[in-house]
C-alpha cells in the first residue's frame, strides 16, 4: 500500500466535523494528522466524541498553517467567516481544501457580502472553487484545489430538480420547495430553541421571509437550468435527530415520463436511488448514510411533485464531503461510504 | 340548573372518541348516557381509556336505536359507512347528529361514492348536513340536524385560507397546500406502518397521487371562494403523537396588507389566532387544545406563504365536534374547550 | 364572590413557573397581580409564554418587596438560594410563601450547606416550613405561613413507599428507588446536554454517586417511617418531555397484603390513584396532570416492587404548589388541577 | 480468497433478521444463499427491506432442509419453537447452526417447557448447545455445531456482572438488575402497544411478576458466579427505537477496586469499554454497533451500583449471531462488526 493521504481538520468540534473523523478513522489509505480548534485546543478528540476512543488518539491544536504543515489535504468544518481567511496561505502552501462551510460556495461576492454581513476576505478564489456536488460536477471535484461542499437543503433540493432541469421538463419560473428538516442540522449549539423540551412533539416553518439557504440554491438550480430560477423555499424543523425532506412542486412542459428521466439520469450514480413510481422515500431510509433517494408523482394537469430524502450531516455535509475527497485523492468515489443504511 | 343535555356516542373506542369522552366527562350540562360499539360491547369504558376511571362509568352497548333511544344528540366517532346506515332512523326518532366521520362532509354523493367506493346510503341528507367548522358556517351549526365534522386537514388548510378566498385577494386556481401531520391522525390502529420503530426518527410524503382528503378541502375552499379552486395538496407523516402543520403557496391579487386581512378576519374567533408578522406557528403551541394559530408571509413578488397549526384530534376532530355542541344546545361555544396548552 | 386572592410570583421564566401560570390564570378566585424576575424586567409575559396570550396581561417588574406590596400569597419558582434571601421580609409583611426551590426543603441547616454549597441565610424558619406534600402533612399545609414544595423525585417515591412506610410493612434499612426522568426537569436551559440531538434515541443513568435529591428523600422517608431510612437512589435521563417513572425495590415485613394497604392508603386521596394489581402505570396516563399513579407486585420471597409515575412539572412542581395554595386559601383542593389527561 | 461460507437464514423477515442480512451483504467471505419464510415465501428480499436494493438479490423459500441444502451454516431469526423442530435435521445434513431464538438457551428442558408452554422437541441437544455470548465462551463458540445466541436482557445484564462475578467480589443472593429497552426489542409487530402514538412520550414498567427473560439471566449468571445467584429483574419500555440499558443493584464483598476489576476483566475485549470512574455510559453511544459500555459506582457502604449499555439489536441479537458467525468460521472476530457509533 502506497503512503496515505495526509489529512488536516480545522474546527472539527461540531456535528458534521464529529461525521468526519468518524469516516476518516476507519480508513487505512488516509491518516487524519492534525485536528485544530481555537476553543478546543489542548483537549483530545476523545474528550468530545468519546465514541472515537480507540480509533483516533490525537488532540486539537490551536489553528494555524504550521499546525497543517504536513498535511495534504484540509477539511474545514467552521462557521462561515473562517475557512476565507486562512485558506489562501494554506493554498500556497501546496494544500488542497475541503470547506464544508459556506465561505467559498456562492461565485458571487457582492452575494456572499449581503447574505452573511461582512466583505469575503478572498473573492478571487470564488471562481476556482468547485461546487461539490459530485453528480453535478464530478470531474471539476477531481481536479480542483478548493472544493466548496454544499449544503444539506442545497444538495437534496438540487438532486430533486437536476434530471428535470437538465432535461429541459419543467417550467423554471416558478418552483417551489417545502423542506424539513432533522435537529442536528442546526449543529452542536446549545441555543434553547434547540432544546429536546421545545422540538419533541412540535413541528414548525421558519426563516420564511427568506434566508442563506435561498442564494446557493439558487446558483446551483440556474447551473443546472442554464438560467436563472424562480424558487419559493420554506424549511420546516422536525422533531428527529437526522434527516431531510424536500417536497418540490414544478410545472412540467413537454411530455417526457418523469420517472424515466430520473431513472436515466441516475442510472450510474452511486450514491442515488429513484424509488419505483408510486410509492415515495422516508428519511429512515437514508439515515446515517451517503445515499439519496429521490421520487416524481404526476398529481394531475401538467403539476409534478418531486421528493427527495438524505441525511443531513452525511450526504448534506460530512458524507458528501468524504466523497469529494475520494474523488480527489483518486480513491474509489465509494470508498468508506458504501452501505445501506441500520433498520430500523 | 336545567336538565342536563343526554349524549350517545356510537363507536367511541378510538382516539378521537377518547378525546370527546374526556371532554364530556367534564361537563354539568351534558351527560353522556350510552356508547355503543360492535366490537366493544359488553366492555367497560375504562378499559379502553382507564384515565377515564372515577370519570365515567358506562359500558359498550352494541349498536342499535334502542340504545340510543335517551339521548339528545348523538356523536359518531366511526369509520366511514356507519354512521350514513343509522343517521336516517335517529332523525327520525327526533336526535340531532354531530357525525365526525366522513359520511355527510361531502355535498355530491357520486363524488362521495368515488372516493368511498360504495353507494352513500343516506344521499338526500347530504344537501341537509351542516359542515362543522363554525368558522365558516356558526349559524348553520347552531341550528342544523346533522352536522359533519370536518377532517384535520380541511380544518387547518382552510382556516390558512378563508380570509384571503373571502377578500379574494389570492389566485384560487393554483393552491399549493403542504401538510404535515403527527401520527395519532392514523387512528388507534395496529398497523406496522404506525409503529414506533418505524415512525420515529423518519418522516415521509404519502398519499402523493391523490387521496380522500382532496375532494373535501376543495369543496370548503369553494364555499369560501365562491368559485372552484385549483388545489395541490401533499400531505406528510411526521414523529410526533399530536399536531398539524400546513404550510400554504398562493399567489396574491390586488394590493391588500396580508397581515391586516387575517387579523381582521379572525378578531372575534375565540379559537384562531394570528401570530405577529415575521413569526411562524409550532404545533406545540396548540397542542392538546381547541386553538388554532395562522401566520402569513409575503416571500417576494406576489408569492404568499401561510402557515396554519392544529392539534389533529381536537380543533381536528373531538374539539371541532365540542364546539359544534356548544353552538347546538346553546351553550357557551367555549364550553370546556378554552384553555392555554400546556408547555413543554 | 369575595374578592379575589392576590398572588406574585418571582422568577416564573422557567417551566414550572409557566404551568403555575397557565393554572393560575384559569382561576376566578385568585389573581396573579405581580411577576418579578431579575433577567425579565420589563418583558412582557406572552414574551416567554405567547400561549399565554389572552389569558394574562402582565410584565415582569424587578425582584422587590414594593413591587409583591399588594400580593397575600408569594410562589418562588427560583433557583435555589433565592427565596431564602428574600422570605424573611415578605413573612414579616404578612405574606404567605409557597417556594417551589429547595431552599426550604431541608429541616437541617448544615445538612442543606452541605449539599448547595452555600450558608443558609435564613435557618431559623426552617423547623416552621412545611413540606408541601398534601398526602403527607396536609393539614399542616392549610395553616403554614411557609410551604417548601417537594421536588419531583422525592414525590414519586415518597408516595410509592409512603403506604408500606407507615404500615410498618417494609425493611427501612435497604430500599433502593430506581428513577427515570423526562427532559423538561432539567429545566429551560440551553445547556447541550439537554439539546435534542443529544437526547433523543438515548438515556442514560446520572448523578449515580449522589445528589442533592438524595437527603430531601431520606428526610420525608425519614417522616413517614418514623426512623432513618437506608437508600440507594439512581436517576437516569429519558427521551420524553414530561413524566416521572420509580421503580422501588424493598423487602416485606409481616404479612399484610401490600394490594390491600396501597388500596386503603390512598382511597380518600384526589389525585393519587392505585392501580390493578398486575398492571403497571405508564407516565402517558399522568401527564399533564397533578395526578399519581402507583402499583405494588411480589416478585417473589419477600421482595416487593413498587413503581409510580407523575407528570414532573405539575404533581411534581406546579400542580403541587397550586393543591397547597388550594388548601392554604379554603378552596376545594382539586380546584383547576382535576381532570384526566389527553390521550394519546 | 477462498470459497465463500455459504450462509442460509431461516425467517428472517424481522428487525433482527433485517440486521443480520444488512451485516451479511457487506462481506466478502460469507455469502447469503438461501433465506426462507412461510409467510414471505416467493417475495423478495427488498419487498421487506428496501434498503437492501443493490446490496442481496434473493427471493424467500418455503422452509425445508431442502432449500438450505447448500449452505454451509443457517442462522434461526424465527419466534421460539421453530428452530428446535428443524435443527436436528440440519445437524444430521452437516450444517452449523447459529439460533437467535429462544429454543436452545437453557440447559433444562423442563424449565424451558415451563416458561415455553410446550415441551422441548430436541431436549438431546440442550446440552451441546453453547450460549453464544463470546466474552463467556469463545472457545466453546468456534468449535460448536450449535449456538444459542443470547437475549437483549441477558447479555447487557451479564456484561455488568461477569467480572464481579468471575472475582467473587459481591454477594450473589440478592443482585437487582432494572433494565430499560427500545421499542425495537418487540420485534416488527404490529400490536397497538407498540404504536407511535402509545410509546412516544411515555415510558412504564412491565413484565414485572416475573418472565421468559429470567431464568435465561439467571442461568448465565449462575455459570458466572458457579452458583446460584439471587435476582429481582424488572425491565422498561422506554421512548427510543434502539438502545438497552441496564442498572444493577449489588453490594460488594472483599475490598477489592470494582473500576480494577471491570478494567482487568475487558482490557482484551474488542466489544466491550469501561467508562471512565465517575461517568455514565449511554445508549447514544453504542447505537446501531456491536459495543457495549460498562461502569461500575461505589455509592456508599458495600453498595455498587452497575450501568451497562448495548444496542438490542446488534450485541443483543444480529451483531452477537455475526460476532459469533466470526469465531465459527475463523474470520477476525470484529469482521464487519467493528466500527464507532454515528453521532447525533
Amino acid at each position: 500500500m502506497s503512503k496515505p493521504i495526509h489529512i488536516g481538520l480545522v474546527g472539527a468540534t461540531g456535528y458534521a466535523g464529529g461525521e468526519l473523523l468518524r469516516l476518516l478513522a476507519a480508513r487505512d489509505d488516509v491518516c487524519v494528522s492534525a485536528i485544530t480548534s481555537e476553543r478546543a485546543k489542548g483537549q483530545h478528540v476523545t474528550d468530545f466524541y468519546p465514541t472515537l476512543r480507540g480509533w483516533l488518539d490525537l488532540s486539537f491544536m490551536a489553528p494555524s498553517s504550521d499546525a497543517l504543515a504536513d498535511c495534504d489535504v484540509v477539511f474545514f468544518a467552521t462557521p462561515h467567516g473562517v475557512a476565507m481567511n486562512l485558506v489562501p496561505d494554506l493554498l500556497a502552501a501546496g494544500k488542497r481544501i475541503i470547506d464544508l462551510s459556506a465561505d467559498f460556495r456562492l461565485r458571487d461576492a457582492e452575494l456572499w457580502s449581503k447574505w452573511y454581513g461582512q466583505p469575503h476576505a478572498a473573492p478571487d478564489l470564488l471562481a476556482e472553487a468547485v461546487y461539490g456536488l459530485p453528480e453535478l460536477s464530478r470531474a471539476g471535484i477531481a481536479d480542483a484545489r478548493i472544493v466548496a461542499v454544499p449544503g444539506c437543503y442545497p444538495t437534496s433540493t438540487l438532486l430533486g430538480l437536476k434530471p428535470l432541469l437538465e432535461a429541459s421538463a419543467i417550467d423554471t419560473g416558478d418552483i417551489i420547495a417545502d423542506a424539513k428538516t432533522g435537529v442536528s442540522g442546526a449543529g452542536r449549539t446549545s441555543k434553547p430553541a434547540f432544546a429536546f423540551s421545545e422540538v419533541a412533539e412540535s413541528m414548525h416553518a421558519y426563516g420564511v421571509a427568506g434566508h442563506r439557504h435561498l442564494p446557493e440554491i439558487q446558483q446551483a438550480l440556474g447551473w443546472s437550468a442554464n438560467e436563472t430560477v424562480g424558487l419559493t423555499f420554506v424549511p420546516h424543523l422536525v422533531p428527529m435527530i437526522r434527516g431531510m425532506e424536500v417536497t418540490i412542486y414544478v410545472r412540467q412542459t413537454g411530455s417526457s415520463d418523469p420517472q424515466a428521466v430520473f431513472e436515466a439520469a441516475y442510472a450510474d450514480e452511486p450514491f442515488v436511488g429513484v424509488v419505483p413510481a408510486g410509492s415515495q422515500p422516508a428519511t429512515a431510509h437514508v439515515r446515517a448514510t451517503n445515499n439519496a433517494m429521490v421520487s416524481v408523482t404526476s398529481v394531475g394537469g401538467d403539476r409534478l411533485v418531486v421528493t427527495s430524502v438524505i441525511d443531513n450531516l452525511l450526504k448534506g455535509a460530512a458524507g458528501q464531503a468524504l466523497q469529494c475527497l475520494n474523488l480527489m485523492i483518486g480513491a474509489p468515489e465509494t470508498a468508506s461510504l458504501a452501505a445501506p443504511t441500520a433498520l430500523p
